[in-house]
């Protein structure tokens, strides 16, 4: 296997391993067979220093290993090879936080012997010494980068170091394509008649769900760019003064002539924490006019993206079949709330008791009105969906990240190969076979330096 | 003392130590009562973290306390009250840097029962719990802040946590007190006037040693803000050209006609690294026009204030009186470098001869032509300059912070009175126990409140 191809290189590199900025304290992490030496030249007290066994944090002064003066007090912890991180000696140096102090302590390990780590070259290290997989090399870099819970989730499953599901998958593969192999030997007998059935039905089976991982997977990143939240409805509810009112800010056109928002208009924020992507779109009515009639097919794009949509109609205006309609099927696919408004000109009795038979939830408000209660306890509800919805996305069992997709699409595709052509074994055990090979390539199983650089790169430094 | 007279809280608190930022790894420091308690409420091996022996560093997984959910594989380092940092029981962590990963360990400690810590809330908590003097925490505060080698020198001075300096002076006038205040009663004997003598000397000596470490300070303040080097020498010789070479972009206007720069035009630089201001100033020579009159007024202030003076001259021009004056007395005051330009038209033999017999550093260019060694050698050379000034550069031995100035001047201003008033007796040791007084708030050993949130305010969280 590729990770025990390499052996580790004789350097030893040092990084810090915190970011850059004013704060309490901040470390460095020194890694390779001269990592104990190289720190000792940079430390006062340098017999406690090798006395002092391994994991065990202990109070040191930190000098320039050339003019001796000192630099800070800062604390250490050894690790012996191969119970490290990198699996090579290692020495983690905490030290004040200071801009200063940082550099001087840089320099002091550099003038010491230690050469500065590249972006991600401890966890290469990690890597080729067998400490860890490429799916953990990969489930570090998550960890780091991950910006929403869900992506989070992801990177913590590939943490495990192995993918249950997939490899089970692989499994199934290997013993269909070998089953497919013989039986290109004993053609035209029933038994093979009966395997083929058995070997379609589970081709099928892994094809649903690798669309099922790819789906979810496709989910993730969409709330990763902050959730859709789509403002939509009939023409002239009130979708724009709603969408002003949450940015805060006149953005879209406000007028009382129906049809006004032609564009899909749209603005980042944040809900009590939560990145939100918020879409105005056009009012959705039957139209011989050609642009807004462009514009409302764009908008129900839009709608179909959206993680919730937030239906606003008008008290003072009859439900239309149409918008009757439009409502129940966007309510199938998507959370929505239905805002009904202008309930200063009349009561919204007959639209919240359809919400109440519907099951869509509603929130009765005048826009006009400057009442921020009932804004807040809009903003609220929105946000309480915001909350469900991130609560039950599910996390893909295969597709965990960028690479594993790209894999996933390339298998898809080879995998319904093989299943159009379940017929004529010799070209399906082809495609099986490429997809067995794909397979590995998720565990990093494939010989490919390629692979491994592309994990490694824009990796940060210090990990 | 006041650092015992507080009790410390009872409540635990968590903040991170390094900066928000992407990075390999992040920590949290938790201290108080409750800090294993809380901390073992968001791991998963409980019975190992609590058998785990203090400052032993050991792997665990975070969990949130309330939902179980995993949340990062951390490490963690327990110190044991009162051998921690704040006095308290406290917890180190150190997760993965990620955004979301900090954000997720941060709200587990807090559902566990920890309160965010104010700015500087565990310095102190150190302070409160007698670990440290004000001295030391005033001392952290600069080994964050310090943005060059001298700040952090003065910053380490205070981490030892005494001025022996101050110290020895505040025994002497403790001592000259005492015999001043003795020496009221036993008036006109001739005891009292050989005291007299004596102690004026002494006082006078105390002086001198304020005002020099007041000056050294004024130094180091100069040399944080970018050491200034300023390009000075007669009308036309070429300071402007040199300027927007340094500066590497037209800046000054570079003219023909004499006295062309009126303004001193200023630009912040690195050069290798080194913060610098460099300044162009207004050609000095005698002139009856007021305004430019005014300009040679502000240059020979920044050439007063100036590390470095870069003294550019003609090659073709004879050096007159005038000049060799003013450059021999700039030497005397600063480090200079004179630039002998324009060796196109003729050689600077004569200027050369000059420089070697004054023993000023001098560099023979043509600045018109685009000779970029002649001109890196020059770099070369200011920057070697700069090199020395920061060696040379003493950090003073009592005044080594913005509040110490400020008690170091009201010191100044009581020790001279007393110094005045010498022959009245009451007056002198009213101002030598003013002064006294002020000795002690150095050492923070005044019991006031609004000292410690003087020092804390601004101060980074988590430390």
């Amino acid at each position: 296997m590729l990770m025990r191809q390499h052996k580790a290189t004789e350097e030893t590199i040092v990084a810090p391993a915190t970011p850059q900025g004013k704060s309490a304290l901040a470390m460095f992490r020194v890694s390779g067979p001269e990592a104990f030496s190289i720190t000792s030249r940079c430390i006062k007290e340098k017999a406690i220093f090798s006395k002092t066994p391994a994991r065990q944090i202990q109070l040191f002064i930190a000098i320039d290993p050339i003019t001796k003066n000192v630099i800070d007090q800062i604390t250490g912890i050894k690790y012996e090879s191969p119970k490290s991180f990198t699996g090579e000696n290692m020495v983690e140096i905490i030290c004040h936080g200071g801009q200063q102090i940082i550099k001087e302590i840089f320099s002091a390990l550099i003038k010491a012997g230690a050469r500065t780590a590249t972006g991600g070259e401890f966890t290469r290290r990690a890597l080729l010494n067998g400490k860890i997989s490429i799916m953990k090399a990969e489930a570090i870099r998550g960890l780091i980068e991950s910006k929403s819970s869900t992506e989070l989730k992801c990177a913590r499953k590939m943490f495990k170091g192995t993918l249950p599901e997939l490899e089970r998958w692989r499994k199934e593969v290997m013993a269909l394509l070998e089953s497919v192999e013989a039986g290109i030997e004993f053609d035209e007998t029933g038994k093979t008649e009966d395997f083929l059935r058995k070997g379609e039905k589970k081709i099928h089976t892994f094809l649903l769900h690798l669309t099922n991982d790819l789906k979810k997977r496709e989910k993730i990143i969409i709330i990763g760019n902050g959730i859709r939240v789509v403002i939509a409805g009939p023409v002239n509810a009130g979708k724009s003064t709603l969408f002003n009112r949450m940015v805060g800010k006149k953005r879209s056109i406000v007028h009382s002539e129906p049809g006004t928002t032609r564009d899909v208009v749209s603005e980042n924020l944040q809900l009590h924490g939560h990145e939100i992507q918020l879409f105005d779109s056009a009012g959705i009515r039957k139209t011989k006019h050609e642009i807004e009639r462009e514009g409302i097919k764009i908008s129900r794009q839009v709608i179909r993206e959206a993680g919730i949509v937030i239906w606003v109609t008008a008290a003072n205006e009859e439900m239309s079949k149409d918008e009757c309609r439009e409502l129940l099927s966007i309510a199938q696919n998507s959370i929505v709330i239905c805002v009904i408004n202008k309930t200063d000109i009349t009561d919204s009795k007959e639209k919240e008791a359809f919400c109440l038979n519907a099951g869509i939830e509603k929130v009765s408000i005048s826009l006009k009105e400057e009442d921020n209660k009932k804004m807040d306890y809009l903003l609220d509800q929105i946000y309480s969906k915001l909350e469900a919805l991130l609560e039950e996305t599910e996390t893909p069992e295969m597709i965990l990240n960028a690479r594993h997709e790209e894999i996933g699409k390339a298998l898809h595709k080879e995998i319904l190969m093989a299943k159009k052509e379940w017929k004529r074994p010799e070209i399906a055990a082809f495609h099986l076979k490429k997809g067995l090979s794909l397979m590995e390539e998720f565990f990093g199983k494939v010989n490919s330096e390629e692979i491994i650089n592309e994990i490694f790169r824009d990796f940060c430094i210090g990990k």
